[in-house]
């Protein structure tokens, strides 16, 4: 029954029970956590093979030592093979792609991007599909890139502001996770990616940050499709325009992994550029135990099955609970991802923040409401991210029916005043 | 016999001979590599028992998980103790030191170093001891800020020329490398530590980047010692003016090391502040296997005997050869380094890219001249970087006497017009 169909009375009856719950999980003293997307130990495990590499000469070229800076060949193209671009458009970074798209707005900072440096332009803004990745929000902020919410839709960003916006030649990018974004688990439609490509900005150097962290992140064997966004760029002319990073953060070690950064001719020019200012050479080591772990992109494909098969229960864990205890009463709705590490979950408007003191209070700590939006501010206080990835199943279990009793009750409290 | 006291006819019949053995060198086709300070392969076998490390869960945190932005504590402590500070005043970076420094002069350029983001200035100066490393001059060039030559004397910079130079307010830093300088491998004088921890610079924001990269890598039993510049900065107030930086690039694997900045309470806190921003971490499961292999800072100075051992017949070899050949003549001088990677070499002023060019023509590849200049610009045209460690003793017996060779033809050719 829709609880804004019930009467306050029925609407403290209902609360009395959840009380009742909720003080019987406080008295557990549970310490469960559900506020990143972390994978969990038996994922973890899937990759320990890839430390038996002992063979780090090939073709005559000792990877231990100096040089190769952009990446070992044979790790650019296992990435060139994944993302369908070729090789000459990649190179391999860090462990953290998020490492790659900091250094790449710096680059863009202190150098421009073919164009005036932004660190010289009274005023650089960015456009930011709401709910987004937190820590897209603050690189923007360390470089004073002023952020304007764009609404995701239930197939991307709203095209329709978007191409409104970028009349504005101060707005020179776009922060993206086009497919299982985070935190919807959205993947663009083919006309989004389509409108993306053909964008006509005002601003010359207007740059996508196409973060693809959930490339390969499937939860079932019918995932989502992502269209190549490099494969329609040539048609509008628009191939320095998007700049495209991913990792193997979430399919090997997240503390250990191998990130690409995939771009133009002449972007790629320009980060190599940089990068020989900035550092000898990443770990080619580390590159080429992933070349040995995984041989090509279906060893990389095969992998992620493994990591599926220790994931889906999660999420059906937590979908199955808000669907029983929240389906049908008008105070929420979420996402059914068939990818990516999030569930998102919008409560009633100004029940976020209390919801996630309820949780808080009672040992379950969820991603900060609001993290979700610039500056920290979710404007309807709305937004809850969700990670299932790192929890054991049992805890999981006690954690989202914790979150739906809380849900529930901070509902209850806003509507009955 | 001095050359400046030989008539032309006798500097023309010993250039005949010189002619000669060059040419036969021209002849073998030769293709050798003095150019960078790269490991040889027998130094990278050393560390290959490293990576049969195989637990990365330590006091039950999972280092190939996220988190653990600082390093994990057992890393930090191994180069705390290895640099003589304070665990929190330690910071574990990628596997290059340059990128450490490249991020912090990036941190001054966006934030300001507790005053005015440099990007905001007018004008940014650093001063640059010479001859000095290359990659400390191209991180100021992209950063746009203009370099300073400072002559380096027998015990570190010219102290006299620095001590009226910071008197400009632009002048904002300077590049160090304190122990077994690059190129020339002079260790700094307990005087001079003294008095660049005594400076009173006009810029508050001064900060002196001592890039202590040879820190352990001694070629002898009784290598140069050099004063912990972090004692003396507090009874100056100066605590806030240094940032060291160290990696195990040449202790461990050049492609795949650990490095580390080392900072005032008040640096780390302001370096936290942007990496958190910057990445999620870095990688801790190579900085445990680093840690499992060495255990703590006597086993890295155990290990670096084994490098000396391999090394310190190279730096004799090349010695023995500028000695011979070029000992006595006037044209040539060079420091006999305790410990580093490299051999300063000036030639006669005015011939020092005459050399260059003559073993490059007969296939010996040096470090570019000019590149120990900021701007790759000698002045004196004078000084050659040799980099002994790469080559086997065989070629570089070779090496070594074609360079000895050509830099006598090129000072005769300079003598005689």
């Amino acid at each position: 029954m829709l609880y804004s169909e019930m009467t306050k009375e029925q609407l403290l009856d209902e609360k009395k029970a959840l009380d009742e719950r909720y003080n019987a999980f406080k008295a557990k003293n549970l310490k469960l956590d559900m506020s990143r997307g972390k994978p969990c130990k038996e994922q973890l495990d899937l990759s320990m093979g890839m430390l038996d590499c002992k063979d780090y000469v090939v073709d005559g070229v000792d990877y231990r030592n100096y040089g190769i800076l952009d990446g070992i060949p044979s790790c650019k193209k296992l990435f060139a093979e994944l993302m369908g671009v070729d090789a000459k458009n990649v190179v391999v970074g860090p462990s953290a792609s998020l490492n790659l798209m900091f250094d790449y707005i710096s680059q863009c900072y202190v150098k421009g991007a073919g164009s005036t440096p932004w660190s010289k332009l009274d005023e650089v803004k960015f456009l930011c599909p709401v709910p987004g990745y937190d820590r897209h929000f603050t690189i923007c902020e360390h470089f004073g890139i002023k952020m304007i919410n764009v609404p995701m839709l239930e197939d991307g960003p709203d095209m329709d502001v978007i191409e409104e916006l970028i009349e504005d030649e101060s707005v020179k990018g776009m922060f993206c996770v086009p497919k299982y974004s985070n935190p919807q688990g959205i993947t663009y439609s083919d006309e989004v990616v389509e409108r993306i490509a053909a964008l006509n900005p005002a601003a010359e150097d207007f740059r996508i940050i196409w973060d693809n962290a959930y490339c390969v992140h499937e939860l079932t064997d019918n995932g989502d499709k992502l269209l190549n966004i490099f494969d329609l760029l040539p048609k509008y002319n628009n191939e320095d325009m998007v700049v495209e990073v991913c990792s193997t953060s979430k399919i090997t070690f997240p503390g250990a992994g191998v990130s690409a950064i995939i771009a133009s001719d002449n972007n790629i020019a320009a980060i190599k550029k940089r990068l020989n200012v900035e550092t000898i050479s990443y770990d080619k080591m580390n590159q080429q135990r992933h070349v040995a772990f995984f041989k090509n992109a279906d060893g990389i494909r095969e992998h992620m099955k493994k990591h599926a098969a220790i994931l889906k229960p999660k999420f059906d864990m937590v979908l199955d609970h808000l669907e029983n205890e929240l389906g049908g009463k008008g105070i929420a709705s979420w996402f059914n991802p068939k990818g990516g590490y999030f569930i998102s979950l919008d409560v009633m408007p100004g029940c976020a923040k209390r919801v996630g003191e309820l949780c808080k209070e009672a040992g379950v700590t969820l991603t900060s409401v609001g993290a979700t939006y610039p500056y920290g501010y979710d404007p309807s206080d709305s937004n809850i991210r969700i990670a299932p990835s790192f929890p054991p199943l049992n805890e999981l279990d006690m954690a989202a029916e914790l979150l739906c009793i809380c849900t529930q009750i901070a509902c209850i409290e806003k509507l009955v005043g």
